[in-house]
């Protein structure tokens, strides 16, 4: 059923967007939101898009999208994900969505599938979150789970705005908001995405369907102490907040660990950071996620407890602010079955008859996008399961397994 | 036996230099080396020599002179401290020092004082380390302790080295390297500085005269991991870094308590540094001192069997690089002893006549330069300890005492 061009066109668009936002020593990529990285991935997108004839917009809160028939006709099959990355990410996250959509439609065109229903392929816009601080910020923009008022005072390290960021990459920051005419337009929305798990490496499976994302968030732990000289000041005068956040550090793994949850703590920002002061203030932002709510509450909740008891006894001052929070996103369940079944009902080889169902702990445009329009994800083998890391991995038959299923999926939704 | 024109002098050169390299949001000082704001402090520094008719010099490596006398008749007498700082540091820790060496001029100007010896205030380059992670880089360099090779292979953070920074400030970097001329025409070298703890404070004293300087050094921890994606990796799955140097900072607290010493890990750096990221590395920065070597061996000792005990049980890979050391600083007898003598015949009031011999935790110039020519050092009460922090104080009579301390002092040696 594969047409021979998927593996060279996934190969040429993969070549061509590898080196963008590389950064040399680390190997990782930097390509982050309205960067000069990111631009040069949204100008490939826009390349790509304009190379197979597709019509190319960019939409009010920077997501680009990619036309194939009427976009006013809606009931559109939609499918892509996002080019942007976490500090020194890995190649796949993202990317390997968008190139699979652009592939996915070359093999597609291969077997001159007739489309009955519009097609689009999207680039959502900072996805990861890396320099404003919340992720999905181009779809969360779009469903009008941000307001424009609360993007507008989102900040980066250097204290540059997000407006002053779209100004200085030349999108037009008066116009972000909720976009209800556009996602009215859309009946289905499929994302692929490499694996951040080893759920398929150890079920032997190329290519998974997603069940749900766990809910997660995003902490705040301030632990304000006072700086001092760290030579003549006496332990039993000070207050070192850095003692207080490591012992937060073991507390959030061992509280994870109870409840069969992650908890990470791995963002920190030290004040005045000088070897020979002892911190005024110690910053750390814990991530953590669960199956379902309440384990999760019970998880943060534990954490915060033993890091008020920590600080407390130090005199150690503690802020948390919840930065940002997800809940349970269960996928739509007459998509994924529509998606089994097609997948399922290929003839082609006998693994790919069995595509799992699976969870995931990773949030994604797609969960965004769950709570307006009927949502699905697809997943490639990672067999590391290492991910937001240069070491990120799929194997090139994987991917392009992934294509060859994405393709299937496209036809079956879109195609008569 | 005091001028009435000290306290004048003294505030008015106090407020010229209080708002130079003073962070708004902070309050606390950024004077790093080689900076804008430490170009600032070198501007004030020359003009309060010259108008004051001191002959200015600036040395090979960057450590600024004002001579009364003649420079090349031998057995100068020199003063100062240092105008730069740590990251948000205080207004007192190095320019008390260099301030109330001018006042203490003016001060015997005014006792129309006759100087039998030559009189120099310096103010010696990146004492702090704050940019360059050295601390005493300019009587360093001095002394020959640091060849000129070492230093141009320091690095800030954002990788400009020493040299380069040196040319952007417009000082010739080939001209670094050890100064033994110079030193040769010192006689006694004497470092007024605020005291870094509450030794003067508990003894009810507003001068105290050091007796010595602990042993201490920095060390780096690098502990290296697997970056990861912090949503998705199962927790037996992961190399987390931050947890080795979470347990290593509370083993340091421990082994510092145990031994009377002190340990900080103040300064923190962490790859990716991503929320949703487990990290690839942390590296924390050790700062260790106690009062003798074999005392501070057994605490880092203490630290790194630990840290390697916690790295090995995770599957981090833990290096360990001393950065700095400087052996334990005994002051010269005879120079302490002289100036214990002028400073304890006073008879101006009760209180000065009790001057109390300490030692400190925290190194000094004074500290480098008493290997080559004898060296002292008075300190001024610090009512709170605090150091290194914005909130780093001296009473304005304390202050004023130690001027007039200081110019008894200099009265004593460089006078008839």
């Amino acid at each position: 059923m594969t047409h021979e061009g998927t593996a060279p066109s996934f190969h040429t668009m993969w070549r061509e967007l590898e080196p963008i936002g590389r950064h040399s020593a680390s190997g990782g990529y930097r390509r982050y939101a309205w960067s000069g990285a990111d631009a040069d991935c949204r100008a490939w997108f826009r390349a790509q898009a304009e190379a197979r004839g597709l019509d190319y917009e960019l939409d009010r809160n920077g997501n680009q999208w990619a036309w194939l028939g009427d976009p006013c006709a809606g009931d559109a099959v939609v499918t892509g994900s996002h080019l942007d990355s976490v500090p020194d990410g890995g190649a796949f996250d993202g990317p390997l969505g968008v190139v699979s959509s652009f592939a996915a439609l070359d093999e597609l065109r291969g077997r001159s599938a007739r489309f009955t229903r519009p097609l689009a392929i999207v680039n959502f816009g900072d996805e990861e979150g890396a320099r404003f601080g919340l992720a999905c910020v181009g779809s969360r923009l779009a469903a009008g789970e941000l307001t424009a008022e609360q993007a507008r005072r989102l900040t980066d390290a250097d204290g540059i705005t997000l407006p002053q960021a779209m100004e200085a990459a030349g999108h037009d920051p008066d116009t972000i908001g909720a976009d209800p005419e556009r996602l009215a337009r859309i009946g289905a929305f499929v994302e692929l995405h490499v694996e951040q798990g080893r759920a398929l490496d150890l079920s032997g499976d190329r290519v998974g369907i997603a069940s749900a994302i766990w809910p997660h968030g995003r902490w705040r732990f301030d632990f304000r102490g006072e700086a001092n000289h760290a030579g003549t000041t006496r332990l039993v005068d000070r207050r070192d907040p850095m003692l207080s956040y490591a012992e937060t550090v073991l507390a959030a793994r061992r509280e994870a660990q109870l409840a069969g949850a992650v908890a990470t703590f791995g963002k920190i920002a030290v004040e005045p950071n000088g070897v020979n002061a002892v911190p005024s203030l110690v910053r750390g932002w814990l991530d953590s996620r669960a199956a379902d709510q309440s384990t999760l509450d019970t998880v943060v909740t534990g954490i915060e407890t033993a890091a008020r008891e920590y600080a407390d006894a130090h005199g150690i001052r503690l802020d948390v602010v919840r930065e940002s929070f997800t809940p349970v996103v269960e996928f739509e369940h007459t998509l994924r079955d529509e998606i089994v079944r097609i997948l399922g009902k290929r003839d082609d080889t006998a693994a790919s008859l069995k595509v799992p169902v699976l969870g995931t702990g990773a949030g994604h445009d797609a969960g965004i996008l769950s709570g307006t329009i009927p949502t699905a994800m697809l997943f490639v083998r990672n067999p590391t399961g290492v991910s937001h890391s240069p070491a990120e991995y799929a194997a090139e038959d994987d991917c392009v397994a992934g294509v060859t299923a994405l393709a299937d999926v496209l036809e079956g939704l879109a195609c008569s």
